[in-house]
């Protein structure tokens, strides 16, 4: 029986904050919280999970080189690196699987400077501003991607 | 037993030409095709589906006036309606439960202006370039806000 | 005795829905309540009202035609339209009496797509941000306006 | 019986040229013309009228210091103030009564730089357009706002 | 003999009352009488004409769906929803063949918001400014399109 | 019997190369090709063709002075100048007769520069996008003009 | 013999410190200097000069109005004014003879919030960049345009 | 012993309400009050204050005229001055002593238009936010620059 | 006695056709006529005349080569040169005599693409809207430049 | 008796070269000369001060993790991550204490792309310009934001 | 042996005063200059050199024509014509050829108005700000394209 | 004899992947290709080459900063540092030596995010789109530099 392909989650900068920073904003779910809905939903639909969670979008980068042909998809939530980090749109622009941009709150209903994306020209698809479901979502969507 | 709650989907201009219109972007799947997925997902999840497609953006107004106090959450895939039709979005501002926003495809990937949407603001969340496994997770979406 | 003349009030998108939505913002008063207001006012100052409501942009412009040579003045509360109906400009600007644009809220005051309208260029004169007053308001400009 | 409220008008730069000045856009009426209908309307609905017409802006900002806590609400034709006098936005912003903008011509109809307003996200409603009957609707429309 | 290929002409909104509206910028030319051009021209050059004027958008979105499969051709005057109707793009987009844009007026002489066109993005040509000769050598146009 | 009035065909800007340059785009037609169908157009309208090309924006100046009073419209291709030549709109604007501004190609489906035109304010009418059939059509489209 | 026509040049903020503010881009002559020029010159065109210099905008907004009928044509350098102060204009639309703008600097060639003119739209010409030479300049131009 | 050096402190529109305008953003301390710590302040580091507080740009332009060559320093507090009052930008420039600016709230943090600064580029500093401590702040700043 | 320095005029595109080109804006001068009038200033003030007018903007740079070392001063009414030709900008800042701007029109009153002008950061001063005078001042104002 | 309160400076990218780098703009001393006097400054005020310095914006973004709950406020000179480092204005968003902006140079003086600053909106205040006296402004305006 | 292939280096307007003009920008070496180190490095890289100056962009784009099919590459300086010459653009789109653009100076860090160019997207590479060692390394450039 | 300057050649984000990323943008060579053709150069031209690449812009910074002194000059390919991150450029300011920005692609002929370039400013020179030869173009580039 193969192994189950791996879906490599990334977190960008302050998401190690989750549950703490602004619940009014992204909840009180802590991102292990996340990670565990991602996991539960991951078996569900036969896929593994990896995860790297980073300040530095230099980490991020070099996760995502790393992931090349290792990884099947990678689901990103990049957290403030969305409005400014071209590394990392290079970066997935290099990868050769399906991108997933993940967000718990709707960039596109808060400040001006959240309404741009630098992630969604090399995403597939987006999912923004459903919570605590989020990351179920994101890896349902993967999977989806995954199995055309 | 209480009744399912009722999720209305609403189809935007030109939807109803789904699967025979540009399927390189917006894949082959009719829009029935679409709702069986909706459906079946619904059902899963304890919801029921109704569902208007109109290229008529005061038809999907009224569907929204319609739907006020009786729906417990609306999935829009505006179309073109995405980039200019206020009204659709006073409709929305105007309604209590939850919205989706879902497109099958990427905007954010394609034209300029296909980068704004008037829907954005009055949606609690957006799905948007995962094809035919749109409605199904835009469903799923839906079932997660309305337990919250 | 001469009949006295017609003004027609259009009202456009979800405004069939004053007194229930946004109340903070629209107030209480349905738009039966405003209409009833505009024809006390009307009486007062020799005038009759006819009225259509629509959440389609087409009526409105055939309203529009079919009160050419017919009807003295229309007052338009335009609603979302206000902000991108163009077909709506070119329907008054081939009227041929005054037009009255009318606000129940003050637009400069709330988002930054409320700012711009396409109807301005072809009325006469603007009223608002008065709620309860507004109609009343915008009858009496008519009748200034028509006895000129 | 008490004494009838106050409504104060301002009345900005060159103003006092009406009647002389462009009357095929500020019409035939002289100021004191405008004040004596302003005047008539506010004993109509039991309201009093104080009037500053002043070219300089300073002096507009400490009539409307001198008019807080004893005047109940101002009526505001800002002339080109309105255009860049935010000192003026400021003052009013610091009034406690409502404010009512009113414009003899259209500026929304005119050149580009007459559509921005400094007035308007402090003025509960705007009145434009409607030459000789403007200050009659303006001093009805406050006197609505006041009865609130 | 195979039966003439068919063009489908498209008037959008307002464009019901030619001859009566603006006769300054639109002539004095009634729809009709443009029609009767237009088939003249036609039968010149061996095409056979429909035609559809809506003031509504959706209509001529399903009257573009219907010409899918059906008709050679579709020379559109969209009138002011030219600059706004997304929807129209879309369904031009998903028609098969060619499309030609045309207008009484020359828009880019006119006020600016008339410079853009929601429609040349997807019209092999446009036609603009030639008054009652315009839908003449807008069906000539097509001929020379359709016999490429 | 009076002689038939002159159109003078003015081509710009490397338009001595079609039939060679990016076919993809201008077509396989040279400029004598489309020259050709000029004269045979011009014929039956009972018009006679005079044509000038130059890469030099100052030799078309010329061309247009020394059509002042001699000749009766002309049709411009302006190749590149299009989007920068204002020395060719003032000389057009000194010209009495009616002007055609004519492109092979659509412009405004092209790159975003392509999108504005100097030509545009002085022109009657615009004609792209037709490439074999663009010279019939506009020498047409002057006829017309001529004629009324 | 018909008395001399009056010229007014009016001097705005922070000119009364000409000749110790920022020679090098002001000159080292003071405003009497300048104006003296100005005499002179006047003397040599049968013209006589009255002046104001305000640092108040209000203040030459009453002179302007003081000027109408009286005074012949204005000169004005409005120092900073020019990029702001809206009144001036509108004073200067009320005025009936010519208005020239004069600059000791070339605002051209300086800052780029010097780049805008308030006063330019109402100017017949403006004059900018001749320091110790600009009074006796606009003096002249002023000269001819009231001869024409 | 030296007679202690001067600081002018200038405040501009709308200033002498404060403790009673928006104490939310302003806070409840009267000028007066900021005034005593600034006298405060400025013994402890041997200066002497002066104060002008206008409504009229005019009146700061001359009090900053009056002090070139007698006063040290100029702290300036321009309220919506600061946002188009280009009159006292080239007043400052032409000031040979350092300018603080001063706020009391954060402009950067508040409507957009309160963003630009016609004083910032004739600043040699800005000191906004503090509230209660700015004048102290500032006259601090003063102090070190004043020492260089 | 040293010989009179030379002013060589320099006349951009169309200007040839002065006097016959829209003299509703430009006057009824001919380019000779205006060319005497500068001719008749300059002798009073000690300078000689040449003049190059051009369609070709390569010859009036070719003539501002040619003019280093020997002219003293260059005037140059550009034409529709004024709104794009950076080439005369870099040929007219090679030059080391000093360089007047003229316009006979006043083009900060007319189209917004005539408000910019490549020449102003490269003139030591600029003079436009005198129409028949603009040449004797633009003369005067060299001579004022040359004596400094 | 309670242990002072913690105030943590910010130092971001290249300020380890205070003294060396670009001396004219930046000063001559060096960054633990600053930090000399920001302690002495504390000393003073009852504070105590803790410095991270980091070329790496994600240092200084888990500085401000850790900080949370620890440190009473933050002073934050974040050299050229003011004007895009959007993962600083996320990290500060969620700390609970007064931040304080602060540079040494005044960035609104100098390029433009140094105008804009991502940091002012979670900022209580800002302090820029004011070299060698800056970090005993901030440390002085923090004691004062602290002491609320 | 086969002849060397030819490269065509064309330069455009002001170019000829290279030495003369702005050394301090444009370095002291002659156009002949240049072109001497041009041809050495052609004749170390086996290449022959063709070189045309105009300050007439028609004569550069006719020299690009007479080059298609004959050279076997382009190096252009364009001078001026960078910014706003789309002739030329149009011109290079057809030569068949590698491009090579090159600048003396490096337009990125002089006036915004050099920042843009309409070579560049025709260009396969751009060199710019190398002053005396440009040429050369334009065509070793070259050289390296030619032998892909 | 003294030893061979040094040049630091620095690579950004994702240069690590060359030869395996997209090697239609950037062609088939790895980073250590290219660095081997910089060192044949560099032996060459008698210059000795330092490499640093680094996804993190911190320790490209640091690079910098160590280069101070030591290095003599910088060839920087900053991958998509290029368009956002100020730090490198304050970093290569603070450099002494001269910097050379080179690029693999042709940034102005791609999206147009990367038509802009912090670098630039700080820059001698650019070097792009020249692929394999990129590098030995930089080097030579920087030889003449290091020249002069």
């Amino acid at each position: 029986m193969a192994a189950p392909k791996i879906v490599l989650i990334l977190s960008g900068a302050n998401l190690n904050l989750l549950g703490q920073r602004e619940p009014e904003i992204y909840g009180t779910m802590t991102l292990d919280d996340h990670l565990n809905v991602a996991r539960a939903t991951a078996k569900d639909v036969g896929l593994t999970i990896e995860h790297v969670q980073a300040n530095d979008s230099a980490q991020l980068v070099e996760a995502i080189h790393a992931a090349r042909g290792r990884v099947a998809g990678i689901v990103i939530n990049p957290g403030a690196f969305t409005h400014y980090a071209w590394s990392l749109h290079d970066a997935l622009a290099a990868f050769d699987g399906p991108v997933v941009e993940a967000h718990l709150s709707q960039p596109l209903a808060r400040e001006s400077w959240r309404h741009t994306s630098v992630i969604a020209p090399v995403a597939a698809g987006t999912i923004s501003g459903f919570g605590a479901a989020t990351y179920a979502l994101a890896v349902t969507a993967m999977a989806a991607l995954l199995s055309r």
